[in-house]
């Protein structure tokens, strides 16, 4: 059984990730012991978005066309409106969510970073959720929708917004510790 | 024929419209001599995004639910990352874009509007554009879509961004005066 201490996760994001979306997760998977990367779209730092308006700045380990997805067990995406927004019209980003999902890795995403999966056309014939605005984008997308903190299938997991980021990240630790997902047909 | 100088036009949006998406529409049909009211949620100033930052704030003329249908000729409805995806949720403005659409009114949208036509439904089998990060939310409605600066489907005008302003107004002035639409099958 792989162990959380021995995991190495990536987190994705672009200016305008809602700020506990990437710092929560970024905190307590390091907390458990895990490696934790945040890769930006060049390698710049990010600026978050607070609530309701521009937040702190967030330092990159790395840039998206660095990443080795065999480097990783999972991928983290944090969302808010912006965030998601600009990395969806980004192919390399699609691109790397697809390969995450292809290779059985885990891949988390919360609040508005369902879009993605939407752009990786991955949710289709999958349960899933996300903030309550986009999902009509998910049930368009074939994802079928559950109103729940977290629901994972087949190794996607989703949650609603910051309110659920402790079952967020614990659901992103128990789906590492069970290994990487032979993905089953939808 | 209906003229321009006769028509009542309403801007449905709040906060986190783009700023030039409701200030040009409002500034160019007001000066071709159409009256336009600004309706948002609760009747309140609503605020602007400026590109990548708030914006000004602009008047409302009058509450959601004090909108008549039947007294206006055209419902326009700005973009912004922000606005629709906070628009989408409320069931009132959702409703009153449906309720357009079956009175033949002409409804025009730009940008990340096209949301609040996923989220009513009325782009099934219709042409349509948007900006670039939400087009596969709109194939994914059933919309055609189509990367030009103004599409037009049955009454239904959809533009791709501010650089497209000219033509989408361009556009509402025209459909305005081609009088209401019998909608037809998808």
């Amino acid at each position: 059984m792989p162990k959380i201490t021995d995991a190495k996760i990536l987190i994705l994001a672009t200016d305008g990730f809602e700020q506990s979306e990437l710092e929560r997760p970024l905190k307590d998977l390091k907390g458990k012991g895990a490696t934790v990367h945040v890769a930006t779209p060049d390698g710049s730092a990010i600026k978050g978005w607070d609530e309701d308006n521009w937040g702190d700045s967030v330092q990159a380990d790395l840039a998206l066309d660095a990443v080795k997805v065999e480097d990783y067990d999972a991928i983290v995406l944090p969302g808010g409106q912006i965030n998601p927004d600009i990395l969806r019209t980004n192919k390399d980003a699609v691109k790397l969510i697809k390969d995450f999902t292809a290779h059985g890795k885990t891949v988390a995403a919360i609040c508005h970073a369902p879009w993605l999966l939407i752009e990786a056309d991955v949710v289709r014939g999958r349960k899933a959720t996300s903030y309550p605005s986009i999902s009509t984008d998910l049930k368009n997308a074939g994802a079928h929708f559950e109103d729940s903190e977290v629901v994972v299938d087949n190794g996607i997991i989703t949650s609603r917004s910051p309110e659920d980021l402790d079952a967020f990240v614990g659901k992103i630790v128990e789906e590492i510790e069970e290994g990487e997902h032979s993905r089953k047909a939808a």
